[in-house]
């Protein structure tokens, strides 16, 4: 299929050795660091005198498990969307979770989790590794099908690391608020997978072009993931959020703008479609901005009707920018981005962090009352303004933007090592040469 | 691919429009009318002095999580088993529960949840609005492929409104018990669904013959709709009933009913099938006959055994009714029903209600003890005997059926107005048109 | 199609009536036997002073519903990946799921949960029912395609029996500690459903091969399946253990061995495979070897570490299991393996069973505290040693793999009865017969 017999046997040993490696190097960085945390342990748990119901996981769990299947069934199935990539999309997207689960439980617990020389673990780690998996898989979207397992495994390992400094910044030292990932894993991911495809530009990707659509079935496929991710976007939002009232509000408000981008997804896409036909590419993504366009303020007091709006705000922009932003993209900025991430986490986390802080600015003791100190701590504690927070808020976008964009640039120069071996131009979103 | 230029221009606009409008119309009602309730507004829920825990979030979000799932993934992927409708089924499905979770938090909470002039939203109410969903879904499955989407909308915003008024009249006037829904979604979804069809009979239906099949594929994808609603559907019928064991017995009624509403659709359908055969319209549908002839009684003390003759019994019906009673339904009534909704949703459904009365007539204090007031609280405090109760039910289900047939009909005057544009004859069942 | 009228007939009445039968005689037992426990019934529940929420439904009802989303929708789709065996695949796990739910509610109560001559039933015996269906479908994969439908109701008869028999032996009478099933679950159905191949072997089968792989299509049906399944399995192996930490840590363990498991897999798929490609049977199964193997030691004290170790070596084994055993077990021991259980199921079981006297040998009061009581209540109580313990998991291997094996023979010998009527050896792996 392709290239020399050493580069075909180079293909064969990257990919195996890449794995052992770094499954190798995170199995001992968890018998040095990885430990219980005392809701997990045996002894520390029972040496506390609580009742089984009060441990955390009756709280979290369900949360994590929609997530998880956010990250292992959505991704994977949105992605699979086209018509010879199906196995790649799922695949990888498969292998790259396993990976970033791990590497990420590592990296979180060190800048969050460090008791005493050890990283403890248990069910808000898992939560807090599947979003950072989140954030390389949007990353995936953007390069999809012009990368190979070896490469995106490659990426992972860098981007696991900087979305971990990214998060650390803004939750511990910036003391922002971010429960649901507008900034931290839409806004991060997206950007990082963009700069990192501009920077693997391919000039001659119109050799592949004929299997860069979608077939019948495969669409359908993708709408596997489309309706996981929506179902379930409340509990990914709400899932780090404060117990009580924080939890419950995220995951009403995530439901509202979720309705509501869909509905305007679908009149923008039959209004710009040719013969008022609505567009597949649409309903797969656009309809799911609402989740993402929530994620800051989500646990806000935003109200149900600010949820709609902010729904119908995201729905309206990802949808135009399919249809009119990501060819120009393409044409001027040599920006080629596979799954349309720009549209779907990109401009709407960055929507989604501004309307976070829109709502931190306007938060008040009247709103919030004694519950401001769970949303706010910093503002509860007098620390600082409304419109301090909300600065700070404004602040975590850039740092965020910088990161992702710096990252994504590491990512790509990376990748240009000539010993990697992406698929030729004539090869791209083409499961035979992986499969 | 359809009709004159101007007839083009004009279903271009009327998706698009009718989107915005409904969009904006829920948007502004939802400014005025929708406030979080105490359990999801930080300065309320902070003022009770209560434990995180003991907020309603955690005992009912997984089921509505599940019911979620249901709605969104059960509904739409059943009604995917069309060869070249799949990408309207889905997405119709998603467009119209959209709209219907917005319009329908608005009814239920003018008639369930107003509080000094505002709506309060919580869990209970996503769970209501998803339910009111489910009603229009099946609704919808009785005219699949003969309508377009700015139809279904138009349809949804009557069949929301009667939903709530009907489910006002049962539960809150009649003091009905119907907490599945075998007589509010099931029975109420499924005959106006069939009026609705029945005034919009097309003698010509036949020169779409040859696409109103599923092929091999489709057929796989409308199995993942089935498997997702009869694996979640014991928590579809608990979901809205009393905390602690009234929650617990209904999952396991439903769970019950379930297996045994599938061993006699195998049964029956290789009984009647072509060389024993097995036929998978049967095998799709019927198996979940189960999950709705418990929605009324599987919070009563039904017995496990009682729930497996229930099961068995609509599964026997609902297949019989596949098998003889559709051709007949459509030869004789004109009455053209895409996926049967008649017999998964209409029979199965009235035989639910009829099976609530049977066992709210035989409910006694030494069966119930002091759980009497939580399933039957008017027998409880003795306003009604167990008798009365019984024959309250059966009021209700006449009711419904009014309503339904009532709506269903007056849907279909509205979807005859001249301006709006359905499919051609020859086009229904083909996705071309819309997509 | 296929054989003499006569032999059409008996087989159109062959499983309408065994589907009847079983139906019968589960439903006068259920009416003799079952009842609802005390904290599904009425005035039990209510004769208690306990709040609501005290109900173990709420601790347990998450994690049921994401077993049996694993049994119907996970072990479904994976058998789903033959090219014509899709319907077959999906259609008689649903059936064998059914009855199995049922008989084994039956079984299971009279050997754990008889109180006064009658089965209490509620959400425990709801898992242990899921946890019975997950063996026989394990069997099922084993001889799929090769058996037809009444076939596999009277092996799921038998083999309900002596996996009901075995588990009381194991955890009953011999203190077994097995939560996540690596000995009662998988290596039972592994082995009986290996022996019971065996038993059919079919000398002539090469004239199905053309029917034998996947498909494109079929192939990423199939990925629904394992992603599901992937996904949940932290509920699957943490459903019946202790409250508290017990669940918790389960979790967390099955966890990371799954992450571990699928990136070995992936290394070894790749180094095995032609042109370093991946294989899909590989990812589509050795990457779930992971959750099989910490099913017995998931709820001990294995470690973060431990569980990335156990998932690695599941992986790797499973995976040249499917690549070198797998053909030698076809030609030398004549073991034809459809879904290759032995390489998914039976020896990562075997090796999960090892790995459980190892952690068992290894129990020390430092290590779990005052939660020795809950994993090892027999060791806490001064009854046994940690090395007893030990040696009582070795003996419960052996008795599992002598029960799995003389079921798998019984099992065998039924289904050669003359009357029973197998697909003809140029029919199999064909949905076609049945459809």
């Amino acid at each position: 299929m392709a290239g020399s017999p050493r580069r075909a046997a180079g293909r064969r040993l990257q990919l195996p050795l890449l794995c052992l490696l770094l499954q190798g190097a995170t199995a001992i960085l968890f018998a040095v660091f990885v430990r219980y945390n005392p809701e997990t342990d045996a002894a520390l748990w029972h040496s506390g005198n609580r009742s089984s119901s009060d441990n955390e996981f009756y709280f979290r769990y369900p949360s994590f498990q929609d997530v998880h299947v956010m990250v292992c069934v959505g991704f994977g199935f949105l992605m699979a969307f086209l018509q010879r990539y199906g196995f790649s999309s799922v695949g990888f997207t498969f292998l790259l979770a396993a990976f970033a689960l791990q590497w990420s439980t590592l990296i979180q617990g060190f800048f969050h989790s460090l008791h005493g020389g050890h990283i403890h673990v248990g069910v808000q780690s898992m939560i807090n590794a599947d979003f950072c998996a989140a954030a390389v898989l949007i990353s995936f979207g953007a390069v999809l099908g012009k990368t190979g397992p070896a490469q995106l495994l490659l990426v992972a390992l860098l981007e696991v690391l900087l979305f971990g400094v990214n998060e650390f910044v803004l939750l511990s030292l910036l003391g922002v608020k971010d429960a649901g990932g507008s900034m931290t894993i839409h806004t991060f991911g997206a950007y990082f997978g963009l700069v990192l495809s501009r920077v693997l530009y391919r000039p001659h990707l119109e050799k592949s072009k004929h299997r860069q659509g979608s077939i019948y079935h495969s669409d359908l496929f993708a709408m596997i993931g489309t309706i996981f991710l929506w179902t379930f976007w409340p509990s990914f939002n709400s899932a780090p959020t404060m117990l009580g009232d924080g939890q419950h509000r995220t995951t009403l408000n995530t439901y509202y703008s979720l309705t509501a981008s869909t509905l305007s997804t679908f009149a923008l896409s039959a209004l710009v479609g040719e013969h008022g036909r609505l567009d597949m590419v649409h309903i797969q993504n656009a309809a799911l901005a609402g989740g993402v366009v929530v994620g800051t303020s989500g646990e806000m007091m935003l109200t149900p009707f600010g949820a709609l709006a902010a729904g119908f705000l995201a729905g309206t922009v990802s949808t135009l920018g399919y249809k009119f932003f990501t060819p120009v993209l393409e044409a001027k900025f040599k920006l080629q981005d596979t799954c349309g991430v720009h549209n779907l986490h990109g401009m709407p986390g960055v929507l989604g962090a501004l309307l976070g802080v829109l709502v931190a600015g306007l938060a008040t003791h009247e709103a919030y009352g004694d519950g401001l100190g769970s949303v706010f701590p910093l503002v509860a504690e007098g620390q600082r303004s409304a419109t301090a927070q909300a600065m700070y808020q404004l602040f975590g976008l850039l740092v965020t933007l910088t990161f992702a964009s710096v990252g994504g640039g590491l990512g790509g120069l990376l990748l240009r090592l000539p010993f990697l071996d992406p698929p030729p131009d004539s090869q791209c979103y083409e499961d035979r040469i992986y499969w």
